[in-house]
């Protein structure tokens, strides 16, 4: 049986999602926890990976069980053994052919800026930027990632890709008060995607470029001309949909 | 020259305020910070004690420099070499007997539950109930605990302490949809009152006691009589007066 769990995470004391040899990841501890359940190494195969630091409102994966234990009880069990730091939401059965990565048909993320003062309580929830932004330009710079590009500018390049278009279906900023919350939504998101658009979007609410240069580092398809990439702990996957 | 400090912390990581051997506290953090600058061993006096794990919004200490650095140069100097779990919010001079701790007027804390579903994010910054409670009965209840009592019942006591007679000028319980926040503002505090107070409450919030009960437990001056302490990490101190 295969099934597919919704699951979130604070990322901060973690190596990111996906196993690495000798670090704490939360693919590792998932499967750690499953492994004390049913005795068996059963990988889980997520939405996709997520850096160090970086936290998560709804992740998913999925895994093959065979095993009966309904949904409720290994939710459960799964909440007692993992760390305080993961909590699965949900679980559930699904096709057997559903794949937690290849199925996926958006994905949301937002990044956390605090203007404001250093606040010792958001050091690892929000960027600690501790300057003012200029909200209208970035939202009106933020509206060049709409729709379909080639986001080559704008990702750390894996070895052999060479696919670097993405749709990104929506974009908004919010302020609320000293809080910034930048909200992307799209088909998927290639290696630092977000916290590159993030860094650019930085820059020109900081004033150090125009609010026109979305565009035109999109068109250079060269990661050097994009700026600074935005730190990992304000960076969190909201939502996977299938 | 005397100087005040008004600092924030996250304490999820430290055994409270006070130095203690072998543990992290928050004094010992920031002595050895003063000891970097100053090349000498000074001794800052807090307001009191926090227990492990509890938090402090605006927490003050007093401490005695000899040496030609402005406030603003100093604060500058620790928030640079302490921890980013602290932070100095200022430091002014005062007057040669200011006390820290026997110069106080008021001081305030609050508690933060979280009635919802577990969430990862505020696993360190409130206590996870996941239950509904009756805050209407809780409103009720923590009025019986303003005016001057005696909190023999809702205190820890130490080693020859005898006197347990404080003053609360103030309470207040807000919800905020799935978040409870509980309110005390008084001439001082016993050990673990606070945490006391609010176990007590939350046991009336969940209908094991009376909403009349507080009253009688004071009139008790029995700990046994009380009900649980509730856990450290939903506690903040959020401001001291002199």
């Amino acid at each position: 049986m295969r099934y597919v769990m919704t699951f979130s995470y604070d990322g901060s004391n973690y190596a990111g999602f996906q196993i690495q040899k000798n670090k704490n990841t939360i693919q590792s501890e998932i499967e750690t926890a499953l492994f004390k359940i049913t005795k068996q190494r059963i990988k889980i195969v997520g939405s996709g990976r997520t850096d160090a630091k970086v936290h998560a409102i709804q992740a998913t994966a999925h895994f093959d069980l065979v095993m009966n234990i309904s949904s409720e009880q290994l939710k459960k069990a799964l909440n007692s053994l993992i760390s305080k730091d993961i909590y699965i939401l949900k679980i559930k059965k699904v096709v057997n052919d559903f794949h937690a990565r290849f199925d996926i048909k958006k994905k949301e993320y937002f990044y956390v800026i605090n203007m404001g003062d250093y606040n010792v309580f958001e050091r690892n929830y929000a960027l600690q930027l501790n300057k003012a932004l200029k909200i209208k330009k970035m939202q009106k710079a933020i509206k060049d990632f709409e729709g379909i590009h080639n986001f080559e500018s704008f990702c750390k390049k894996s070895k052999g890709e060479t696919d670097f278009v993405r749709t990104i279906f929506e974009t908004n900023i919010k302020q609320k008060e000293d809080k910034v919350f930048i909200y992307f939504v799209g088909n998927g998101f290639l290696r630092y995607m977000v916290r590159n658009m993030v860094g650019a979007l930085i820059e020109i609410g900081l004033e150090k470029r125009e609010e026109t240069d979305i565009a035109k580092i999109l068109k250079n398809k060269d990661r050097k001309t994009a700026g600074v990439k935005a730190p990992a702990e304000g960076l969190y996957l909201k939502s996977v949909s299938y």
